[in-house]
């Protein structure tokens, strides 16, 4: 794939060929310009398999505003979907479709409500509502897909290593074992939604992020090779980046060569004054090897440069070292805390693939339509009644309980005006049972989620930056219950409806029944 | 991220950043030309958790040259380089390397050894081999790993699927989610692999497929909102499709409505002279819902249209769906096998991000170093004896059986000649005690399989399109012994080292754990 392909492939063409066939149909039958509403939202959280998340943090809004800017039918496009063919070899696009793609057909025809990136999320909560044209609405869902879902997913993942680390410093080393160019938007994700910085060059450069790496095995061989040890190949490194010291220890044995030579090109180091930067283990028992490199590193004058690890890294295995380092750092010498508190972690593979669960079920579902000039909401039934839609143009609602915690998240129609209807009635997705009332008394306050992003063509809000978008996160965060943050079998936080679209809802499935009886 | 920054993440800065600051030490200690080998291989094939591959099918060649291509240093890289800074405020790199890196870097001063795409590889053999200067190969790495790793991932992944499917057709559907831009590499992959066609526009396009693709669940539900029902929905595909018509028949109910009112559609088509294509199920019990459709479509006169089954399929989900349909056709008066040959298979999410095991743990490593005239086999032990080096500059063979099965790849040093040293003994990687002797009655033939791709900046090879590539794949995969193919607990296929390899193996571990001593 050249370049210029990369392109091609990346605009307006990441779609789904039946978007395309779709949208012929409603130009055929005049429905095209009919306006019509989508919602995007997830089903479940990200299920890594022995663990799973309680909350995402959401991600992607403006790669794909970026995105949409490129969604665009020009000659070349359109002179392509001529040249497909149909069963007998006709042309399957008419011209006319293909002229009006060409002439007509803009991505700046859709409003556009969005959840902020860095919020935290929950499934079946709209994340991003699509007002447009029917054609327009049905040819970017992919590609909002395709931006958005693994954004999200990579963000929760960020998020969750972050926390097992205990918010030390977190790399993102991925790029080799990633999924393609899906590395450049998932190293943005990453620095979104837990890590602070990424070896990764192109994508640092982008989101205006330092690089960070320093020295591979591959080097420790070099000096190996032309006959030279270790040693040489430390004491290099630190003549060239006196500043920047932080040796790769494990290539031959982490504690009996590696740590020792390190200890020797420090202290050259601190005697010509500079400060050394640390040491990186990327194998074998991390936290054993910690502790007793942090040891040896004490005993040497050096109780501060940082001890990086790497290899597999993921939540779990984060929060194993933590917890085996608490246990077994005393009885040796070391200060549990201390070390924990020297720690960095590279994480690769776990972090850019989102390890055990690769993909967030993320959907765009047509909600309602407009054919004149009111709103009819639409529904898809299923055979799963989790998956049955939530019908309708509405509105998110997040609800704060009065010791400030997010409580729930609540999904009412367009027309309703929550804070004004308390006491609250949540109701249960699907279970008729299931219902909660909060009064006055139970919340803080309410606040609706959705954000105006697109307007009749224009960008209506700032697009922060990723520091920005990190203290979003990390605010939203510090409101979840603990229990809705913990990394394993975390507690269930509520999305509710309100007792009216739950009657529309209810409504709509009798009548789709009873229709299909008929 | 705007096409631009796409394309300046997907060049020579598609890499880590510390291959650059091993590139500077190379370059201050005169290192940077010295030729070195690295070798790119797979240390263990895919494992999805319940079921592990037993094979792996090549792809990525013709990307990776693509790639290649790109991978220069220009004056705005260089001067982004120019910009990082080191811990102390002062230049990280210096204007010397950078100027040699932007007059005198170049991609075309490595030899690449390839083992074409399409034929089937396995753990720990070499699969492109890199022989260049030492500061050029580092400075590579990241960009190839990313580059073939996911694609041998993917189209491993979908010549499972094909094979589950029974060589059925078999549909690429995953890009909304996939990982971000990845889809594009991995759909090719996939086509490589097994799919036959995919949705994704842009990359069929570039690959020179027609993208497949009908209508979803929304356009059924925009006729249901105005007022119309499922039957007008597919009414008004069949007339502006009428020779490409496959409905989704499950948006409101598989068997009460949708696949009734296909037939209906279907036979209106017939009395214009055309030819229905088939339905789609996206729900519910897919192997039950195909018989009942299937006896519902044969009844009606159409017992050979399509049924495209979709919804999160992978090769158990296909295989355990054909089980069941072998076993319950019968009970409804419909033909197994006839069913199971009508059949055809869309796959999204599993097959796009390879569910179950989203990255392959290829790696490229240093082998061999070249500091004067004479090559140095170069080492990198490891706590975990698996993962130790093979070594120095080697060659890779494929041993036939006399039944003309594969029965074993056997890696040797590159003086070698193993046509020559029959009988053959293979040596386990790690085990000393494990070997096998096979003499000549044994071996049908033996071939060599890294294949010269660029040698002095020359492309040597045709770059074989995917249906080229596809008939490899098939000639290697009817190689393989039907215990190597088993989807679930596959039989190990035996990668053995030469005796000559071996011993140098052995006698670099114990030189350097000697010298460690010392």
């Amino acid at each position: 794939m050249k370049p210029n392909q990369l392109n091609e492939a990346s605009g307006v063409f990441l779609t789904d060929q039946y978007q395309l066939t779709m949208a012929q149909l409603y130009f055929r039958m005049g429905l095209h310009e009919t306006m019509a509403q989508f919602d995007h939202f997830f089903r479940s959280y990200p299920d890594y398999g022995i663990h799973n998340a309680g909350f995402c943090v959401n991600a992607g809004l403006d790669s794909l505003l970026d995105w949409l800017d490129t969604v665009k039918f020009g000659q070349e496009e359109v002179d392509y979907l001529r040249s497909q063919k149909s069963a007998t070899g006709g042309q399957l696009f008419g011209d006319d479709f293909l002229s009006w793609l060409r002439d007509d057909f803009s991505s700046k025809a859709i409003n556009l409500y969005a959840i902020p990136e860095g919020r935290v999320i929950h499934p079946n909560v709209p994340i991003h509502v699509i007002e447009g044209p029917l054609a327009v609405g049905q040819i970017i869902e992919t590609g909002l897909l395709n931006t958005v879902n693994y954004q999200i997913l990579i963000a929760t993942k960020a998020a969750r290593m972050k926390q097992s680390g205990r918010d030390q410093l977190l790399m993102e080393f991925g790029l080799r074992r990633a999924q393609g160019l899906g590395a450049v938007q998932g190293t943005r994700a990453a620095l979104i939604g837990g890590a602070d910085f990424s070896s990764n060059v192109g994508a640092s450069r982008i989101y205006g992020f330092p690089p960070k790496g320093t020295h591979a095995h591959s080097m420790v061989q070099v000096f190996m090779g032309l006959g030279e040890g270790e040693l040489a190949a430390f004491q290099a490194y630190a003549d060239i980046y006196p500043d920047d010291c932080l040796l790769l220890v494990d290539t031959i044995d982490t504690l009996e060569s590696g740590v020792p030579n390190a200890i020797k090109v420090f202290e050259k180091l601190k005697n010509e004054g500079h400060q050394p930067v640390g040491i990186r283990l990327d194998s074998g028992d991390l936290a054993h090897l910690s502790i007793k490199a942090a040891k040896m590193l004490n005993d040497a004058g050096f109780p501060d440069v940082s001890i990086v690890l790497s290899n597999d890294l993921d939540e779990l295995v984060i929060w194993q070292i933590i917890t085996q380092i608490q246990e077994e750092a005393g009885r040796y010498g070391v200060e549990p805390d201390h070390l924990i508190k020297r720690l960095a972690y590279g994480v690769g593979t776990s972090l850019i693939t989102s390890r055990g669960d690769a993909a967030l079920d993320g959907v765009y579902k047509l909600v309602a339509i407009c054919p004149d000039d009111a709103w009819i909401p639409t529904l898809k039934i299923s055979e799963n009644i989790d998956k049955t839609l939530n019908p309708g143009n509405k509105r998110v609602w997040r609800v704060y309980d009065n010791r400030g915690n997010a409580t729930a998240d609540l999904i009412s129609l367009h027309d309703e005006d929550i804070e004004h209807q308390i006491p609250l009635e949540l109701r249960h997705p699907t279970l008729a049972s299931k219902r909660r009332l909060l009064c006055s008394d139970d919340i803080d306050h309410v606040e609706t989620l959705l954000v105006p992003v697109i307007k009749a063509g224009k960008i209506l809000t700032d697009r922060p930056g990723i520091p920005d978008i990190r203290k979003v996160r990390d605010q939203d965060i510090e409101c979840l219950d603990p229990g809705v943050r913990r990394l394993m079998n975390p507690h269930i936080y509520h999305v509710s409806l309100t007792r009216k679209l739950w009657d529309l809802k209810q409504s709509m499935v009798r009548k789709t029944l009873a229709d299909k009886e008929n």
